[in-house]
This record gives C-alpha cells, sequence and structure tokens, in this order.
C-alpha cells in the first residue's frame, strides 16, 4: 500500500479534518474490496454450484444405464450385448460421477470456505463498524453541539463528555480494525491462495 | 431379441388377429424405448448444460481476477504480492475454464448429437408412423364395414378396395421400419457406445 497502512489510534482523541478525510479514504478503500469481493464470490458460488449439478447430472444418468436391465422392453429383453455394453458404460460414468463428487468437496473446502469467511466475518465486520462509527459520530456531534449552545456549562460538561467519550471508542475501534485485522485477513487470503498455485 | 425379431410384410395383406396382436407388442417395444430414451437424453442434457455453466463461471472468474488490477483500491493500488498472485491464479483459473469449453464441445459431438439424433429422427419417425398406421387401420376397418353392409356390390368393391389397398401399404411401411430401421439404428448406436467404451 502507498504510504498510508494504518489510521493511528491516538488521532481519534484529536478528531481533526485530516484525520476524517484519512478515514474516507480507508472507507472507501473497504467499500472497494467489498463490492469487488462479492463479484469474486458470486462467480466462485457459480463454479460451485455448477460442479455440483454436474456430479448430481452424472449419478443420475449412471443409475439410469444401470436401470436399463429392469426395463420391461417385450422384444429386447435378452438382449446381452446391449445390457453388457451399457452396464460398462455406466460404470465409467460414475467413476466420472465419483470425481466429480470429489472436486465438489475439495472446491467447497479450499473455494468456498475461505471466500465465505472472508467475506461473512471480515468484510462484514468492517462495514457494520462503520455503520457503528457513523452513529457515534452524528451523535458525538449533536453532544459538541448542545455543548457549545447551552448556557448552563457544568450540566452540558457532564452529558457531553459521555457522548464524547463514546465516539472516541467506537472510533478507535474502527480505526485498530482497519489497520491490524484486515492486513492479517487479507495477507492470510493471499497466503491460501498463493500456497494452492505453487501446488 | 427373443425370437422375434420383425414383422414379416406378407403378414399385412392378410391383417390376423395374430399379425395385429404381434403389431401390438412391437408398438409396446417403441414406447418403452421411447420412455426410456427420453430420460436418457434429459439426463445427458443436464450433464451437458452444467458443463456449459461450468465453462462459463470458470471463464467469468478467471476474467475478474485479471480485472484486479484495473480495480480503483485506494489503498491498495501498488501491492505488487497481490497483484502478481492473482494474475498467476487468473492463468490457471484461464487453463482450467479452456478444459471446460473443450470438454463441453466434446459432449455436444460425442453425446448430445447422436442421443438427439436417435431420438429426434429414429424414435419420432417410429411414432409418427404409428399414428398413420392408426389412422388407415381405422379408415380400413370402416371400409370393411361398410363393404360388409351395402348391398350394391360393385360400388362398394371398387370404393373399399382403394382403402384396403391404402391400409395394407401403411402397415407394410409400419413393419419394414420395425424390423429394418429400427434394428440397424439401434446397432449404430451401440456400436459408437461400444467404441467410445473401448478408447
Amino acid at each position: 500500500m502507498p504510504g498510508i497502512d494504518k489510521l493511528p489510534i491516538e488521532d481519534a482523541l484529536e478528531d481533526s479534518p485530516q484525520t476524517r478525510s484519512l478515514l474516507g479514504v480507508f472507507e472507501e478503500d473497504a467499500a472497494a474490496i467489498s463490492s469487488y469481493s462479492q463479484q469474486l464470490y458470486q462467480a466462485m458460488q457459480r463454479i460451485y454450484d455448477a460442479q455440483n449439478e454436474l456430479s448430481a447430472a452424472t449419478h443420475l444418468t449412471s443409475r439410469l444405464l444401470k436401470e436399463y436391465d429392469n426395463q420391461r422392453f417385450p422384444l429386447g429383453g435378452d438382449d446381452e450385448v446391449m445390457s453388457a455394453t451399457l452396464q460398462q458404460f455406466s460404470k465409467m460414468i460414475d467413476e466420472i460421477s465419483s470425481c466429480h463428487a470429489i472436486l465438489s468437496t475439495q472446491l467447497a473446502d479450499a473455494m468456498m470456505f475461505p471466500i465465505t469467511q472472508f467475506k461473512e466475518r471480515d468484510l462484514k465486520e468492517i462495514l457494520t463498524l462503520k455503520e457503528v462509527f457513523q452513529i457515534a459520530s452524528s451523535d458525538h456531534d449533536l453532544a459538541m453541539n448542545r455543548y457549545s449552545r447551552l448556557s448552563k456549562r457544568r450540566d452540558v460538561e457532564k452529558n457531553g463528555q459521555g457522548s464524547v467519550e463514546d465516539g472516541v471508542q467506537q472510533e478507535s475501534s474502527f480505526f485498530k480494525l482497519g489497520s491490524e485485522n484486515l492486513t492479517a485477513h487479507w495477507e492470510e487470503f493471499l497466503s491460501n491462495i498463493g500456497t494452492s498455485v505453487q501446488k
């Protein structure tokens, strides 16, 4: 990443326009990664679904070929060549069907599981924290507003300070997540792909 | 086939109850083969569709992975490791996608084409001829009925004979088809499967 790789927690307390702007960049980045990951997830889900369907369809075909001997054909009951050929054919389709089933399981473990985890756990957490931060941020703005307008200083100071502390706490956790969790998860995801590609 | 393998054309002229009963057995057999083939056709169509979908889905995934470099990630623009890994990953998915596309073409040529031909050409012809025969047969029965009831022998003989000849012609072509075409087509279909299985 070019220069910036984390949001310093200590900046949250100060909450300067620069910090807010930098936060915006992190939010934009999270949104872009989220959208790209979602597309990738959908494409991978299509692969997985198609692989499952292929597994089911070959299994059905093999079963139908096996059932040939149980069909009531008034004229073809004793056709041994037909029967033997279809049995052999069905055995081959069965092997192909097994391969497809294994492939489905491998795709579930090695492709769908990591990307689903990344999407449902990491990206969702970031987006949820973003929302939480925005709520805390408007609470904070509201409190600051009240604080500057009201005349009874002592009372206001008491309430306002509570909200400010709340806001700062939310900001901190968002900043912390941006700098630590995401980088770690991306690196894990990357290293997983890296390992798979090298195999 | 047990004993009976064709309907003698000369029997059609006589049109005895035995011949009619034997014809019924052939019709039943044709219906059973038609129903079984239809199930097999649908299962194979499912395989083919799934294979096509797999080909399309892997192609899309590869394209998305390639597009990673063109995404606007405010913070991740210069991440060379990520970029290189995804390019390599996309290249592999691309190769898999090509394999799937080739498999699709092979399935179209070696599986869908023969069974579609068998279903649309041979089975459809038999079922159409069965209908044509049934129409001709009721015309024939009607004419025979008129022939035996009417008193003006000369007129009736003229019209009736025409219908009888028509009926006999239709029967002949159905019988001929049953004995020659179908056997030949089944043998061709079988030998195709036989050759595929031995490969």
